[in-house]
C-alpha cells in the first residue's frame, strides 16, 4: 500500500499571538467548555488512573555528577499528556524545563512545547510555543470559577503576584466577569506591582491600583487571585477576607485553617488531586514538594473539612453540582493545572491558526520510509 | 534585562536520513557509550524512582463515549522523558501514538516524535522524526548485548519477526558482530521473511536467508533477536537453543521457564525493570498488560531464579559487574526500551545535522513576549 503523507503546523510565540492566545474572552470560553467535557468524564489524563498531573523528572538534592542539575526553586522538567474528548477529541503533550535562573538569562521561568495529535493515528498535527498558552489557560481557570462561584455583585479583583500568571489571570477575569470596575494589586516589589498597573488598564480598559500591602488588596476584594512563584509564601489573615469572596490559589499561599474551614472548597478537578496526593505519599517526607490540595486533605483526615463537601469545577460546569447557592457563601478555587486545558485552548488556537493561514507548514515525511 | 532568542533545529524524516539515522555502526557506539553512562547512574528518568519506562494513556476496553478510543492492539500514546548525563547531557522527551489499524492507513503502527533540551535554561534544541531513531535504537541493544554476551565464535544471527524492528536489530547486529557470516530469518508470512532477505542482503551485503520454521531459526542461530508485534507470541522451546546462545526479548515472545533458569538473564536496566513491576502491580490483574521483565520476577518469587544472579546490561557495559565468562553460558537479554537511549541517539543525529547543515532553524521567539 502506498505510504501517506504526514505534516504538521508550527506556531512561533509570534504566530500563538496573532492566532489569539491571549484572547481572555475566548479562552474562558474554550476552558469553560474544556471543564464541561471533563466533568461529563471525556477525558484521559495520564497513568492508570486516568488522572496524572504528569511525570516529572526529579533533580537530586545532592550533586551527583558535575553536569546533573540539583533541586533548585522551579527547577524541574515535566510531561503532561491526556486525550480529550467532546468537540476537541485530540491527544496532547506539553512539555517544558523550568529553572528560577532563566530570569537572569533574558528568558521565562519556563520554556514550554504543545503537541496535538490525531486521536486515531497517533500523528501530530500541531506543535506550538507553549508559554502563552499555558499562561492564558492557568488565568482563564480562576475566571471560569469566578463565572460560576463569584457573587452577583463582585466588582473589585485583586491580583497578589504581579507576573506573568496575574497578567493572564486578570485578562481571562475581566472576560469571563465583564462587570468589574477595578482591580487592586500587590505584589513584593512595589514598582512591579505599579507597572503591572499602567500596563494592564490600558491593554484592559478599566481601573487597575497598586497596594502596598497584601492586607489592603484582600480587604478590598470580592474575588482573590493568588499567582506567585519561588519561594514567596503569602500568609493570608481569615478575617482580611469578605464573607461572600472567591479566592482563587494554586497552592503557593499560605491560608490559615479556619479561612478553609468556613469556606466551601472547590477543586478544578479533585480526581486529578487524588492521584497527586496518592504519588505525594510515596516520597519521603523530606522531599516532598508540596501540593496544591494538601491543606484541605489534612483538614479532612482531622475531621475538619468533610472530604464529600469537596467538589470539582468541571462537575459545577456540566451541572451535576451546584456552584454558588447564596450570596453568604465564600469559596476556596484550588487549582492543579491539568494537561486538558493545553490541549483545549491549543485546539482552539489551531483552528484559529488554520482559519488565519498562520504558521509554518512542517513535512514530517512524504511517505513513511519503513512502515 | 533584554529577551533572550530561541530557536531549535526541526528534522523531518528525510532530514533524519541524511543525518545517519540508519547507521548500524554509529548508533551502536552511541547505545554503547550511553549504557557506559547509565551503569554509572548518571541519568534520570521519569519519576520519582527515577526510572520510570514513560507515562501512557490508558484507553479502556468498554466504550464510555463516541470519541474516546478503546483499548486495542497497540492502542496507546506514551510519553517517555529522561535526563541523559556524561557526555550528553541533555533532557529529552519522546511521545508517540500507536495503533496497530495505522498499517491499513499507509502509516507506520506509531507515529514519533523526540524533543531534545538544554538542561540548564529548558528551551528545545532540537525537534525531530521519531521513528527511524527509535527503530535503531531498539535495534542496537540487541546488537550493544551482542558485543559484551556472544560468543566469540558467533557466526549466525537469528531473526524473528521480519519487520520494521528486525531491520533496525540486524543493521545493529551487523555491525557490533562483524564476524556475522549469515542471518536467518522467519517470519509468520513467509513472503514477507523472504522479501525482507532480499532486501536487507543487498543493503548490509552478507548472507540472509528466509527459514520455513522458528525451530529453523534459531536452531541455526547463535544470536537471536525477537521482535514481534501484535498478539502473535512465538514459542520457543528449549532444545532449540544452543548452549552458548544469546536471546534478546522485548517480552514479546513465550520463553520456557527452564529456557529462563538454565540461561543468564541480563537486563537493559533493571531498575527500570523493578519500576515497572511496581506499576503493573497496582493494575488489576484483568487489566494487566504485561510487561517485559513480568517472567523473570514470577521465577524470582517462586525461589527458581536468585534475583542477585540478575544483572544490566548498563552495569556490564561500564565495567561493575561481568559479560560472558566462558563459552557454555547462554543468555537472555530482556529489553524494555528506555527513553535515555531516544536521547542518546537525537544526541548525535542532532551534531550530525549541525555539521551537515541539514534541517530547519525554527524561531521560537526573537525575544520572549512576556517573562
Amino acid at each position: 500500500m502506498a505510504g501517506k503523507k504526514t505534516s504538521f503546523l508550527y506556531l512561533s510565540e509570534q504566530d500563538m499571538l496573532k492566532a489569539g492566545v491571549l484572547d481572555g474572552k475566548q479562552c474562558v470560553e474554550t476552558i469553560d467548555d474544556m471543564f464541561k467535557v471533563v466533568g461529563e468524564g471525556d477525558y484521559i489524563m495520564g497513568g492508570i488512573c486516568e488522572n496524572e498531573h504528569g511525570q516529572r523528572i526529579y533533580f537530586p538534592e545532592e550533586k551527583r555528577f558535575p553536569n546533573m542539575p540539583v533541586a533548585g526553586p522551579d527547577r524541574r522538567f515535566l510531561s503532561m499528556i491526556t486525550y480529550l474528548g467532546g468537540r476537541f477529541n485530540l491527544c496532547a503533550c506539553k512539555w517544558y524545563g523550568s529553572n528560577i535562573e532563566n530570569t537572569k538569562r533574558g528568558l521565562p521561568r519556563s520554556v514550554l512545547m504543545v503537541t496535538l495529535n490525531n486521536v486515531e493515528t497517533g500523528e501530530p498535527f500541531a506543535h506550538m510555543s507553549g508559554n502563552l498558552l499555558s499562561a492564558m489557560r492557568t488565568g482563564s481557570v480562576p475566571a471560569v470559577g469566578a463565572k460560576y462561584l463569584a457573587s452577583k455583585d463582585a466588582k473589585v479583583a485583586a491580583v497578589i503576584g504581579a507576573g506573568v500568571m496575574g497578567r493572564a489571570t486578570i485578562t481571562c477575569m475581566k472576560a469571563a466577569l465583564p462587570q468589574l470596575t477595578k482591580a487592586v494589586v500587590y505584589d513584593l516589589v512595589r514598582e512591579k506591582a505599579e507597572a503591572f498597573c499602567a500596563q494592564m488598564s490600558s491593554e484592559l480598559g478599566f481601573r487597575f491600583e497598586a497596594v502596598g500591602s497584601m492586607e489592603e488588596a484582600v480587604r478590598a476584594a470580592d474575588v482573590i487571585t493568588i499567582a506567585t512563584a519561588g519561594n514567596a509564601k503569602p500568609v493570608i489573615k481569615t478575617e482580611w477576607v469578605k464573607p461572600n469572596a472567591v479566592i482563587a490559589t494554586q497552592g503557593t499561599a499560605d491560608i490559615p485553617d479556619e479561612l478553609f474551614t468556613s469556606s466551601r472548597v472547590v477543586f478544578d478537578e479533585i480526581k486529578m488531586h487524588l492521584a497527586w496526593k496518592e504519588e505525594e505519599e510515596k516520597i519521603s517526607p523530606a522531599k516532598r514538594l508540596g501540593f496544591p490540595g494538601a491543606s484541605v486533605f489534612r483538614l479532612c483526615e482531622e475531621g475538619k473539612i468533610n472530604e464529600t463537601d469537596l467538589v470539582s469545577l468541571s462537575q459545577i460546569a456540566c451541572g451535576k453540582k451546584l456552584g454558588r447557592t447564596s450570596e453568604e457563601e465564600r469559596f476556596i478555587l484550588i487549582i492543579g493545572g491539568m494537561p486538558v486545558e493545553d490541549a483545549a485552548w491549543g485546539h482552539t488556537l489551531y483552528h484559529n491558526a488554520r482559519k488565519m493561514g498562520i504558521g509554518q507548514e512542517l513535512v514530517l515525511w512524504d511517505e513513511p520510509h519503513w512502515m
